[in-house]
């Protein structure tokens, strides 16, 4: 249930109310709204404890929300969220770009890459030092080397540096080196790993999973928002479906609708959801225009030598052409890149 | 297979060749391009046929496509097809709207919409007259009354009307009447539909079906070219996956896809794809952001009363909001609308 | 709305209660039970209506039914519908089987893959003369002399034969020929086709479109019921799904559930679905135990030689094989075969 | 590649074969057959070491696979995969059914469901301590106590117990009372998990993902018997799809084509495939007609009190009256139960 406190409500009395929804046991979560408090009450909503709420002087009215998501919805937080990775605003009036290769490979092709990426114009690094297989016999990544190489890029460049974490073993030496931590698409519903990453104090980057509805997408971002973390970004990348033209399907609609339900801001990877670099910009076009936050992209300055997902991943010159297409688009529907 | 003949073939010299193809028991269809004339030899590719025609002096190759579709295909006819329909080019530079009601309901709300979508800025009127209804029990359309108004108001408007052929006994009446002819979704593997379609000699739009791959959607498409018709637009308008929460999933990947498989022009049907105008402008962006050569979306003044898939129609004000946008992100890809 | 009538109501109170849902703009259909009438009135339900009819002494009571279709649904017609083709009960205890070569192509080989069937043990033949491809280049069948090479099969073995139509213009020839007509996956919403189908006096067996829900697929028959023809089969054929590894993905659970929503008689076709004859034993088996209500199996005597579908046809020793643990089974679960 | 040496081949010829493909740098599994061994080289196939390792006198021939999983496949290992679990023996004759309620949701009644699971049939006793929830707001399971009160009921009942784990940080709690380990559809792909399971000497049961392709879920248990364990089990339990009506869609056909595939015994779960207990003896003896090893039934004594997935529980009686038809099906098809 969703508590909306009356605009000139003060401390005490907002104190008031917690304890009132705790008596009920409820858990109690807070937004601060420019105009007025919101407090979210954690467990099955009831209309009993609706009625005793609502009569209490300093409540402006009590929502039953009707979805099964309520910390990462617009009911309970209306602006939309934005917080700041270094320099860099997510979800703010800029689009943000993710870019790099798939797989952190080596320091030099890493290095390089890095570099090619920032002169094409990114405003994070993106690398995998940890990599899901579906082989056990397919190179795994290069592990916490990977990860140093990517804090050396980053010190290079001066881009943060987003990367996958796998499982809970490794949290804590990812998170000492990642700026944002990135969850794929296979543990959307690592439901353990979710909760260890709601309780650190970096950015959580969450993938559609490849056969998650809307809903239980945004149910997988309240696990990370109801263990504490906000600072949440999720990312649609493709579903599956029968057609195999393409690895997957991108459910571009997937973008309004998120935007919509909930203020987190939402990236969209084009690379993974195409499975090919050549319709990578048509799709990047198309999910800024659809109002996507930012985009997360491949790219590789020799494909060919990739040892994982070459294919998908764009060279540094087509990247930079992208790029002033993708600019354009997004002056038309307001925002800035 | 395509044989491509030298750029400096006369007429006498390409009859050879055709000749040729057809004692070997194929079929001939022949594409006059600027520079070169390219005859499509249908039927199963044969080495031994292949080996025989690229020995023929006015032939410059013989290829195999891999494909199973070939007059549809970049390999047959290299340049994007372009066709008019009254004043309008289809295909061009130009991206093209097709507007109006999912069906026509009565003569005074058609008229009426018919002029607000025109004000509001669509090249071409869609309308139905015959209705695909999943029950027997629903609202099965006006039939030739329904032309009659829709050519009412293209008399009015002056714009080109568009409509549904449902079966093979209604085409001679649908073809009367109508400008452009539409497949529906559903009978995208009509093919005793499409067979008769090729023979007509006005433009087809075939919607793609909601589980046809992309390759068997343009298969269909070479029903209707086999048969004679080349004036073939390909629509997308969502494919059905296990996401409940859109209509359908629209798979604005197929666009850049398409085009690069076939020269023939593809459009996107955003109302029936999402099922809810308030998602139409988004998708509608992102269709013309991923390359369409042009839109069909469903428009009505008063939604409330539709007695057909009201919720999915945008209100002529939104509509014509919207086309601001796009003219703007057309600019940016280098068309204009 | 479905009209229960009193057990001991006549011909004139039902005829009294027929007259008054027509005055509300509703056609009727009767349905006559062993104990009681019920009347479907179709239309919108609305409940004034209902209240106006449940006044009546002879109404037991009306049923506002939640799902759209009525005709074919079990609160409808509480018995499970049927019917004879010749010697042969459909819906009865003994489950059906239907088998033959996918396409008819030589008079020759028919008959002896009839005669190979019929000493493996079918009750119906099957063949297509008339084939849908997804290949305009593709075997389209032989035609009517297909029909008649299987009218002599059928005099040859005694057996009845059921084929596919097409379209709307062979209706007339097809059902001169056959004795059970079979609408296919991709006709399965092709209204109307089925509108015509429903006054037919031959009985209709309609394929699960590929992408078709349950309840869309009822509502397919429903279009045969209201137009008359109530000796209907529903056959579950394999949906589309990401699992390439069969042709379809066959969804046994239709069948328990089809049975349960309505009345009519269920077929499973497991060539179609599963696209391999070395999946069809099992899959034929796991129908039956499923409760099916009959099989339409491709047998060929000679699969390599086969214009359409070889790989998906049984040999006639395998069928027979099959049919000895299918008649265990069947047995099992209080069936015949 | 998979290597098959000759029959007579003895541990010193084997040694040496072994050392030689080490020598290219590829691990070494050996599966010990009764007429011969079979060794399994991991790592990218060449062409060029097959021919290498073909002069060897002592090999018979080396297979190139064409499957990316070799270590679960049929060419491997050419016997089913059979090993006990207490008194009972997983993937031999008998049909094992595993059985119990959802979650172990108190000590009573959860004694109280195994003392009726084992009075109406069961081998093995099922239960949840740990669960994954789509809500983080959801009962998430007793955890240890959990599975303390399983083991008891073990102690009482005399059978052994099967039970998920959820995450790397319980698997040493879960290993130290469970007999079988369970992996869910959600962690089929949870690679790291994999790892670490592959390397504890208790049975695992992967789980189907809900989207996962037949060659994904068996690269799944690659990862398994790769790290060591070759006590596998494959459990289907639906996949999605565009059916709701439903919870998932079984997959029946992934039977027959799994065993032909893989050595490894195949399970169903019909109880969460269909999400209803109605459903559940049609979709049971279907499983078992078409050549399931066992099954995982959700029985619970009073659905209605259930904590999770209440609906798709099977009371204890209805269950029982399964069993008897279950029975019958396995003696049709040679099997016992």
């Amino acid at each position: 249930m969703i508590v909306v406190m009356d605009s000139g409500a003060g401390e005490e009395e907002i104190g008031e109310v917690e304890k009132r929804i705790k008596s009920f046991g409820y858990d109690v979560h807070r937004s601060n709204g420019v105009n007025c408090t919101i407090l979210g009450a954690i467990g099955y909503p009831r209309e009993d404890v609706r009625d005793a709420l609502e009569v209490m002087p300093s409540v402006e009215k009590v929502v039953l929300v009707s979805h099964p998501f309520m910390l990462v919805s617009r009911e309970f937080k209306k602006d939309k969220t934005a917080f700041k990775v270094g320099e860099v605003e997510i979800g703010g009036e800029k689009i943000v770009l993710m870019a790099g290769p798939c797989a952190v490979e080596g320091r030099e092709s890493y290095l390089q890459a890095a570099e090619a990426v920032k002169k094409g114009g990114a405003d994070i690094l993106r690398g995998g030092a940890y990599k899901p297989r579906t082989s056990p016999y397919s190179f795994q990544g290069l592990e916490e080397e990977g990860l140093k190489i990517m804090a050396e890029a980053r010190e290079m460049t001066g881009l943060p540096i987003i990367t996958e974490v796998l499982d809970q073993h490794s949290i804590e030496i990812v998170v000492r080196y990642a700026d944002i931590i990135q969850v794929g698409t296979r543990n959307m519903q690592n439901f353990k790993l979710l909760r260890e990453l709601g309780q650190i104090n970096k950015p959580v980057l969450i993938k559609r999973g490849m056969s998650a509805t809307i809903e239980e997408w945004l149910m997988a971002a309240e696990y990370l928002l109801s263990s504490g973390n906000y600072q949440v970004i999720l990312c649609e990348r493709g579903i599956r479906t029968f057609e195999t033209y393409t690895r997957y399907t991108m459910d571009i609609s997937a973008i309004p609708i998120v935007k919509e339900l909930s203020h987190l801001p939402v990236f969209v990877d084009p690379s993974h959801g195409t499975g090919k670099w050549k319709w990578v910009p048509s799709m990047s076009l198309a999910a800024v225009a659809a109002g996507a936050d930012g985009l997360l992209v491949e790219v590789h300055p020799s494909p060919k030598e990739a040892l994982c997902d070459g294919p998908q991943s764009l060279v540094p010159e087509k990247y930079s052409q992208m790029i002033g297409s993708l600019r354009g688009v997004a002056q038309i529907i307001g925002r800035t890149l």
